[in-house]
């Protein structure tokens, strides 16, 4: 007999708006978006990004066009997620921190149509629209009594709005289709554009689930930036479990502890450095929890001191790993039942790994940089890792040289050094290029910092190369220390270390300073990288 | 610039054998199957699972050969669920209830090329043999010292996987390719053969975790019969959570309890016959239980008197509605926060609406027969449940004209008659065909029978159209009483009716006798509606 093609009964392409339309339907009236004084209902969600999508339409958004985002997590960034796919559009969160020159770069790559712009972003954001070659963009701001800056678009947001006539709710036709166009962090180079497509944020807001273990109706605080994997999908996310969205600007420990109390927050991601400031508040600004709170982090390697410290306040932390070009996580730390009986040391040694694939993601290899085959799970052997599955990235926008050598393993080269324990965890050394080569031996600066973090003066630590004549290069250690520590002394420094690693690892220069970091709490090597070189 | 192509990086066909190749690497050692003595780990599963793949490709099984499979929820049907898609063949997993000639029906209409046999039903597959004119089965026996009866095959399959060589571990090539093809139960004429796909598969196995809110590592109990929807997808499910499977065959309710206490079940899945002969069963049998259980229901409309004694009885019930044509569970009555306050009756009857959509199905309506328009949300004006989304069947197999009618809408036609009310929640009011028209009014079986089963004496009841001169159709009540309980005085019962219902939909006649019933515990109406004509 002949094959039964897809038809309208049974094949809808997969695309996270599904996930609005049906918590809209099911929990019209539940909370959705809470801030500040401001909330919204899911009915009002869906309500307000058909608006959006409608307005935009009559804009002149259509299918493929982009529409680029300056903003902090506000819920007009919420509403972005949904009401630019429901139009059709390409969704293009841009970091809020960059400076004018990126902005612009971004905003010419990416042909921005329409640019949706927070008032607190103003002043680089109209230097950005200076700058740029693209002159047809449409910009609305985001007047936010909480946010000062200039009014620099040609109308606000809310007017915007006010007179769109709400846009139907479909779904794509393609599950394929483009949703989002994330840019890299540029640390070498121009940043480049990662799309997204329908089919992957729906796939990776569903395995989130399972590979957060999260139940129905999540209290989440958005730590992440939206403009960072799309907050890691998260909104998707918390839109199928109809939980309630927390957006914040203010990220200070004291504000974030604060918020945590009074909405009685269970989940939230953030950044290793958010963490470490959370534990390293002053003892008036930490609100001691009666229950367990659950937390991903992402975006560096977090030093198991760390993690034990937010173990001790109540923080149930997992560990996830990926990059922007996977959608965010697609490497968990998934938690084992023998780690209940570990000491709380041992266990924040294992929960500093990365892990294993995540629910959605199809497999994850390391493998040996040159033969491009596994290497031994023996804890030691290093290599890059690979990632295939779903949620790797349709390609780089307008760049198929990058996209053909990022895929040339048949899996995304991910750049990034590590090691696989025998029990099949993965543990990240490096980025390729932070490996340092000192007289031959690699040295991951990565094992050198959660060595330093130990150390009970140290808040923060980045190791980077230094050039050196004798060994090509030797290691330099940046360190950021305690509220209130006294810089410690030098030798006593070099002996510490020396006693806990080998010596050709031993930082040969230590510097004391506040670490340069991006917005989304990433330590900022390369910046130090340029610092180490000045001072040899 | 051009579109990228989906690759092998950023592409992966959707299939529930992603679920065993990542829990067996991430949970090795973790139990997975249970049953009596013998288990199994989820490493162990795989193992099998490959080993009988490559026993069917070694006996010439390969992409859409079907192999059926005639067991009770044993470990062995477990592995089928993974061996045969493993093979690249189609599951088809039999009724084990059913009379030689429907099995032989359906060994000749499916062209089994391979039988998987439990040696419990050997009578009846020796039988439906000789009445099949597929001469070319190659018979395997599953021979459990539990279960008597006849070896029938050429070999048993322990044998058959000892000589094996494992298949890889690979995934399909195409995600619309057939995994599984499930006979309806054929209530009216022959069976349908129900065509699945990996993809919808696999989406209904990851929408179940949010639907369920269910979280890692559950012990759950397999009472639903892994030949119906293949067990509620709950196979590939529990694999994604890395939980526990227990196996039974006893599903008497003193076995039920039994293995609840002693496995520390925490999740089960049960029709509501089932959960009324738990909550009826001899207080000598039930534990009762000092923690909560999760309970999901189907296959027919549960009555609210049997949720309220459920509760009562520390079980959480869910309750979802689905066919076979749509993997099982496609409507769930998703609980509401403000539920927690209701009074047990008044829960009772939410709990005993269908519900709505789950969190994989893109839309439930209910439409005028005629028209196939909406009907209003007023809980009042019927019409039937349409369903679209990705877990509906690709289609019958080899039937082009039932799939064409059944997908006229362009969703799927469930055949059943329902309500919505205002708050969106469908209720089920019957089957089409199940409706009784006596004097040109409507009268839903269901509804009757709900009231039914708040007397104390009626275990189970079911109301069925009589043949009436004047009247045309009038409802005759069919009831088994509980154990102990005394036959009722008929007048008094009808006085009893007539106080809780309109004259006309008061039951002309009742009659006492143990309901016949399906192996998945659905009362079988028209072995009642013959016993109804016989009466007049």
């Amino acid at each position: 007999m002949k094959e039964y093609a897809p038809s309208a009964a049974n094949f809808v392409p997969l695309s996270p708006l599904s996930f609005l339309s049906r918590t809209a339907t099911i929990f019209p009236d539940r909370t959705a978006v809470v801030y500040g004084e401001r909330s919204y209902t899911w009915a009002e969600v869906q309500t307000r990004s058909q608006q959006l999508a409608g307005a935009l339409n009559a804009a002149g958004i259509g299918l493929g066009d982009v529409v680029s985002v300056i903003s902090a997590n506000t819920p007009e960034m919420i509403e972005a997620h949904y009401g630019v796919p429901l139009a059709g559009g390409v969704l293009n969160a841009i970091n809020v921190r960059l400076e004018p020159e990126t902005l612009a770069y971004i905003l010419d790559h990416a042909e921005t149509k329409v640019l949706i712009s927070d008032s607190a972003f103003s002043q680089s954001v109209k230097k950005a629209l200076e700058l740029t070659e693209n002159k047809d963009i449409l910009v609305i701001d985001i007047c936010d009594p909480a946010a000062e800056g200039d009014q620099i678009g040609s109308q606000n947001y809310e007017s915007f709005l006010s007179n769109a006539v709400l846009a139907e709710f479909v779904g794509p036709e393609n599950e394929w289709q483009t949703l989002a166009l994330n840019y890299t962090s540029g640390t070498s180079g121009r940043p480049k554009g990662v799309l997204y497509h329908h089919r992957g944020a729906y796939l990776m807001a569903m395995g989130t689930i399972p590979g957060w273990n999260i139940g129905q109706h999540p209290n989440y605080l958005y730590c992440v930036p939206l403009f960072h994997c799309n907050g890691w999908n998260h909104v998707w996310t918390m839109t199928i479990l109809a939980g309630t969205i927390h957006c914040i600007r203010d990220l200070s420990p004291g504000n974030v502890w604060s918020e945590i109390e009074r909405h009685q927050i269970t989940h939230f991601g953030a950044a290793p450095i958010i963490l470490g400031n959370l534990v390293n508040a002053s003892s008036k600004e930490v609100y001691p929890l009666e229950r367990s709170i659950e937390v991903m982090t992402a975006g560096a390697p977090p030093p198991a001191a760390i993690l034990e410290a937010c173990a001790s306040l109540g923080m149930n932390v997992i560990q996830v790993y990926g990059l922007t070009e996977t959608y965010g996580h697609t490497v968990a730390c998934q938690p084992q039942e023998d780690w209940l009986s570990k000491k709380p040391e041992e266990l924040a040694t294992l929960k500093a790994r990365q892990g294993v694939a995540f629910p959605i993601t199809e497999q994850v290899r390391v493998v040996n940089v040159n033969t491009r085959k596994d290497v031994p799970a023996d804890g030691e052997t290093e290599g890059e890792i690979l990632v295939r599955g779903n949620t790797v990235m349709k390609g780089y926008y307008k760049d198929e040289q990058a996209t053909l050598e990022a895929f040339a393993d048949g899996a995304f080269r991910s750049g990034d050094v590590a090691v696989r324990h025998p029990n099949g965890y993965v543990e990240v050394r490096d980025r390729l290029k932070d490996v340092i080569i000192s007289g031959g031996e690699n040295i991951s600066s990565v094992e050198v910092e959660s060595i330093l973090y130990t150390h009970e003066s140290v808040a923060a630590a980045a190791v980077v190369a230094m050039p050196n004549e004798k060994w090509g290069e030797v290691p330099c250690a940046f360190i950021e220390l305690k509220q209130g520590a006294r810089t410690p002394d030098i030798d006593g420094l070099r002996l510490w270390c020396r006693e806990r690693m080998a010596g050709f690892k031993t930082p040969k220069r230590f510097e004391f300073l506040t670490l340069p970091k991006t917005a989304t709490g990433k330590i900022q090597k390369f910046e130090l990288r340029k610092l180490a070189r000045d001072l040899d």
